[in-house]
């Protein structure tokens, strides 16, 4: 690839292909959130779940941190629970999802139908659209939907728990009517994320938050099986697939051999260790802790190096926290550390054209 | 070590010494407890506190499963904040521990007294001494307490959270108050498992239930820098020392040369990699998934293999269940996976005396 070329591809993209970069791109799981003051005051006239569903609102909340900082990537404001919704699921947000029938009989299975995003969601393909030509300095747009596993967890238990026992009991109790409830969410999963590329996300992350329940064999079968089948289906798209998986330390020889272009990990992982387990086809994408913002100023910048060193060399590493940003973190610790990031990996004296003009 | 020893010598403390051993021994995490009928047969009548105060109800409680089923060890019913209700820490059980002014001022961690078990806790000591005569087939008794970080969440939160923000930001935004509040339990864990010791417990267990919420860095600042304090003090007891470090597949390479016995792993580790990584000097305890005990009698067996293949020879390993049972749990899938430990891992047909005559 020529510099030329380098140069003209968001650095978050040519990091996730573990090209050359300019500098480690950064940006925050829930960027877009109620640590912003500009968040929370949309947030006090617009109940969460309508914020979701309109999408001159979403876009809004969308590019709210990337005109604050830095970041190196937008991700479309949603939840993982709204394609579900789509589907004909009945929840609520209180805040947390809470579904009002769980699903654990065969019949409600097969009731479940498949997700058609342009009918069923379209308001989220409208968002992206909206979003793309706004998004400061270029950076590009991430789509992204939730783990089959992750969302079986919330349907089967009806409401987030903090062990999530139905649904861990129900893997091993009805192990074939999980892997038929997995496989529908997986092709609904496929759809929706294919759907939010062919509107323009640039990128696609699929988020396993609660990998961390599962001994690896039961991973391995449930819920890894059930990605494998929807990240088969999004190669087509063409864009850099990334695999989240919370709590995932000893799950990484298993996502090891996943097709997709990134892993991403939480806090609790050592990333030496685990670009070691992945090898070289895998860009790693994390993992300070979200505590570490708490950090005074100096402290900060010394918790933002251990995880740069850890990292090793620069490409194939987007640098992210490790889980989703608290709502008590104040924005100048954010600023500090996106600004940081940016300076101590730069080739060049960081500036806001890097990355993105020839 | 002759046979005539290993004979006389219950398998379990054999087992925690990686010394020869008839069978794998075998015991459950949380065995005294809401699974069983007789125990809320007796709650319905006591409250939780109540029972941990009382040492003919708490060694009725720790003998219950003892009678019920074959286990190779007892485990002391109590509950890991009784020794801070020692020290004076108000709080109350609405069933997770709050504690009434959560500690996270310098004054509050010189305020907290140091804890001389016989005066503020002797209850406990007392119900150690009706139970040891009393143990079916001459089990050990294990005593136990939390970690001093688990117990650092706790105060810090003030209540049991998903994510335990408070005490994880408390531990960057104020490093140093962390450590002396981590110095005062590790030495009132210490005192207070010597009381144990010293009143007839056979083993020695810390509880580290939130290990998982640290990276490793702050693992190995924080709480394995207290619990080598707590563990140090107490190798002239003689006892074995067991380290339970729930969710930390990322932190066995910390926890390789702290000077215990046993590491008891939950079920997300992968018992063959723990003990690669622990080396031969430890034993391991663990790690079936609780939630495999929902599983048809034949899919169980098929998960207990899944740990003894991976646990590898008997020597140093205890089984076990990778967390606390669930209530919800069926006491005959306890008895099933008791037995079939047994059946699978005897030298000689299994018998009630094994390893405890001679």
């Amino acid at each position: 690839m020529s510099v030329q070329a380098v140069r003209n591809t968001p650095v978050f993209l040519s990091a996730c292909l573990r090209q050359p970069v300019s500098h480690t791109p950064v940006w925050v799981m829930r960027q877009a959130g109620r640590y912003l003051p500009e968040y929370r005051e949309l947030r006090s006239k617009v109940a969460f779940e309508a914020l979701t569903r309109t999408p001159e609102l979403a876009a809004e909340v969308t590019l709210q941190p990337l005109r604050r900082f830095e970041l190196d990537a937008a991700i479309l404001f949603s939840d993982i629970m709204t394609p579900l919704q789509g589907m004909g699921v009945d929840l609520t947000f209180e805040p947390g999802p809470v579904v009002a029938k769980p699903i654990r009989t065969d019949a409600q299975i097969d009731a479940l139908p498949e997700l058609v995003p342009e009918r069923d969601v379209p308001f989220v393909l409208e968002t992206i659209k909206l979003i793309r030509p706004n998004v400061p300095r270029g950076a590009p747009l991430i789509g992204f939907a939730g783990g089959p596993f992750t969302l079986l967890c919330y349907l089967v238990c009806g409401r987030p728990s903090k062990e999530f026992g139905a649904a861990r009991s129900f893997l091993y109790a009805q192990p074939q009517a999980a892997e038929r409830l997995l496989d529908k969410l997986a092709d609904a999963m496929a759809a929706y994320l294919g759907a939010q590329a062919a509107a323009g996300a640039q990128a696609l992350m699929l988020f396993e938050s609660w990998a961390g329940l599962l001994a690896p064999p039961e991973f391995n079968r449930f819920a890894l099986r059930a990605v494998r089948r929807t990240m088969a289906a999004l190669r087509s798209t063409g864009v850099p697939l990334i695999y989240y998986v919370n709590q995932g330390s000893a799950l990484m020889e298993s996502v090891a051999d996943l097709d997709v272009d990134v892993i991403g990990v939480d806090w609790r992982s050592q990333l030496g260790t685990v670009r070691r387990v992945l090898g070289p086809e895998k860009a790693v994408q994390g993992n300070l802790d979200p505590a570490a913002l708490f950090a005074e100023p100096d402290e900060l910048k010394r918790h933002v190096d251990a995880v740069l060193d850890a990292a090793g060399p620069a490409p194939g590493h987007i640098f992210n926290l490790g889980h989703g940003i608290w709502p008590e973190t104040s924005p100048d610790a954010v600023a500090r550390m996106v600004d940081y990031v940016h300076e101590r990996t730069s080739l060049a004296p960081f500036s806001r054209a890097s990355g993105t003009e020839s």
